[in-house]
């Protein structure tokens, strides 16, 4: 990849200092998707990453995995499929509680989306400790789905999301990392 | 636009009888989007429909919106702008109140997503009463935003949605008419 698309996508992501609470520095995705150059370069980046690879399905979680899954099935010409909270999606569904930080939550996939043997790519913005995405790919698994790719536009990689992934057999591709969280 | 590719995106569209409570049909757009040809042709006519008029940005709200508005923003090159459900924006706020059923709800967008005399193009999943495109519409304008287009899959024509958009100077396109609610 572009050395200098990469930077200039990094440029367009807003730092927020002491954002959710004091201490935690937020990286501001919808700042790069707000920008229409970048927006439209990092939907490129990962279209030309994959587009020789041969996936079915691309998988994008509530709410920001939308905001780059759903161009990218769109650019890679794939069904997306929504993994939502839980009573969002009006067919029957498969769910997969996950941990927070205090407490537990869930997310769900409806049951006809995925088909045995589909090759699945899941996208989301952001890779922090990785639980909501192993969660979605436990899901995708026990649909009969195979993942082994998953995309973020930004990476926080000391918070061991990456190994987390590369343990389930999951390749990460991520544009942008923060390291030092 | 074509009679068939409409006709096509319309069978993609499942109906779900009694959800989410007995009595109410349910337009089930996930199920257009799960499928490959359906979601990219979708796309491909809003973008073909709006590619000769000349817009800023693209706005869509949480959490279906984002499935369509973000892939046309792409297809257009232009950036997009969500707008959510309160507490999910990190930087700060434009907020509208609207009625729902019973009680009300509240939208927040970026104040500085949009620049006074921006032009802008909203877009959601589905037009029924009209009520969070309307608060939507509401805060674009405040920003000194210029909506005169709002595009949608599906519309609920006897919901009386696009009555009010018209009266608020809004041109409607909606894909797929289901009468009768």
């Amino acid at each position: 990849m572009n050395r200098n698309t990469l930077d200039f996508i990094q440029s367009c992501i807003a730092t927020i200092p002491d954002y959710p609470k004091p201490g935690i520095i937020f990286r501001d995705v919808t700042s790069l998707v707000e920008h229409p150059q970048g927006f439209h370069q990092t939907i490129e980046l990962l279209k030309e990453h994959y587009q020789s690879m041969s996936f079915d399905k691309v998988v994008g979680t509530e709410a920001r995995g939308f905001i780059f899954g759903a161009p990218l099935a769109y650019a890679l010409q794939l069904g997306f499929i929504p993994v939502r909270k839980p009573g969002k999606l009006p067919r029957s569904v498969l769910e997969q509680s996950y941990q927070l930080e205090y407490g537990e939550d869930c997310l769900q996939m409806h049951c006809d989306a995925i088909k045995p043997g589909d090759k699945v790519l899941v996208v989301d913005d952001l890779l922090a400790t990785g639980g909501t995405v192993e969660a979605t790919i436990k899901m995708i698994r026990e649909a009969g789905g195979i993942v082994e790719h998953a995309a973020f536009v930004i990476s926080l990689p000391d918070l061991g999301g990456e190994e987390r992934l590369t343990a389930m057999g999951v390749k990460v591709l991520k544009l942008v990392d923060f390291p030092g969280h």
